[in-house]
């Protein structure tokens, strides 16, 4: 059965199991799914509202961008377990001869790149989100001001869980250019995504 | 439906429509019970391991301590948007006269204190699965470190994403020993939670 097509408590369950996969890739993909949601859901909450009228257009945007980026997470969940059971897979190749222990570790690195480009996809799409949400601060329905803070909030996990996958799997990647590429790329992310995420959260809790 | 037999997908969807519940509280809880999930699945996959059999006991503490933890906010995802639905309702009272006007009020102060219980109860769960986070730190299987920052992660965005709730919520509320009890509380609970959360994380880092 697909992941997205469980439900909150199958999914709950199978993640607290000693399953190694779904794990916190997964996890981390979801809470930036459900933070993506939350700021689609204010930008709804806000639109056709007299008090909003002048951001009409500006939430009509936050909306559309936010429902595909909100998509994208989803994929992801998804995909970044199948990635997982790709390394699982390599374990179960054999490796008697000289020729088999190439294959196999060839295999592994590349599932390992694999793990690693899930993750990424995650950072991107949490710090794509974490922009629209930014956009929405101080526009929007005033109702839903701790919904804003909680999308931030879930899409700083998010981003943040989504690196520590990205540090874990690139630990065993031998392509220093691969790793060095990643590393530098997440960096750049986590400095635009991290104090974004503070500022939004900062704003709303000194609205309340 | 019950919002937990929903789909993920599902679940992503309606959150992510005009509907105002369910919202940032419902949100919360489903972060909170992915992050103690992932604790209890590292505690999983350390039991039964040679490396770590001097953790065996800890790591079963972990694992039924976890559990009902998960169990809790699992059940609590539900009940907040519940609780939301009864603000709502109070909308729909009458309140054309003066004994109506009385009701409404009461009514309605009543459905705000319902909702800063919920997201109460929350931020005790979450720390209480921060804690088991943090006896899990440096005696769990290494193989699962991001699993458990990225618990940490999400333990630390439901804490104070329920946060903002109660503050939303308690804006609203006349009973001032109600109030202040919340807010203290709260305040005393973040102050022990987002600490942790940190230093799981940090330590989970500068691991990798």
């Amino acid at each position: 059965m697909k992941l997205t097509d469980m439900t909150l408590t199958a999914f709950s369950d199978l993640l607290a199991s000693d399953a190694p996969a779904p794990g916190g890739g997964s996890a981390a993909a979801l809470g930036g799914a459900l933070g993506t949601a939350l700021t689609g859901m204010v930008a709804s909450l806000t639109v056709g509202k007299k008090k909003y009228a002048e951001h009409e257009e500006l939430m009509q945007e936050i909306i559309a961008g936010a429902e595909a980026v909100r998509r994208q997470f989803v994929d992801v969940i998804a995909r970044d377990t199948e990635a997982f059971n790709g390394v699982s897979a390599v374990f179960t190749m054999p490796k008697d001869t000289d020729g088999q222990k190439a294959a196999r570790k060839q295999a592994m690195q590349q599932a390992l790149q694999a793990c690693t480009l899930t993750p990424f996809e995650m950072m991107c799409c949490a710090l794509s989100a974490l922009e629209l949400t930014g956009r929405a601060l101080g526009k929007s329905n005033t109702n839903a001001a701790s919904d804003l803070g909680v999308a931030a909030l879930n899409l700083k996990a998010a981003v943040q869980g989504a690196w520590l996958n990205i540090l874990i799997n690139i630990s065993g990647i031998e392509d220093q250019e691969f790793v060095a590429k990643y590393r530098s790329e997440g960096e750049a992310i986590l400095a635009k995504a991290l104090p974004l995420a503070d500022h939004i959260y900062e704003t709303v809790l000194s609205s309340l």
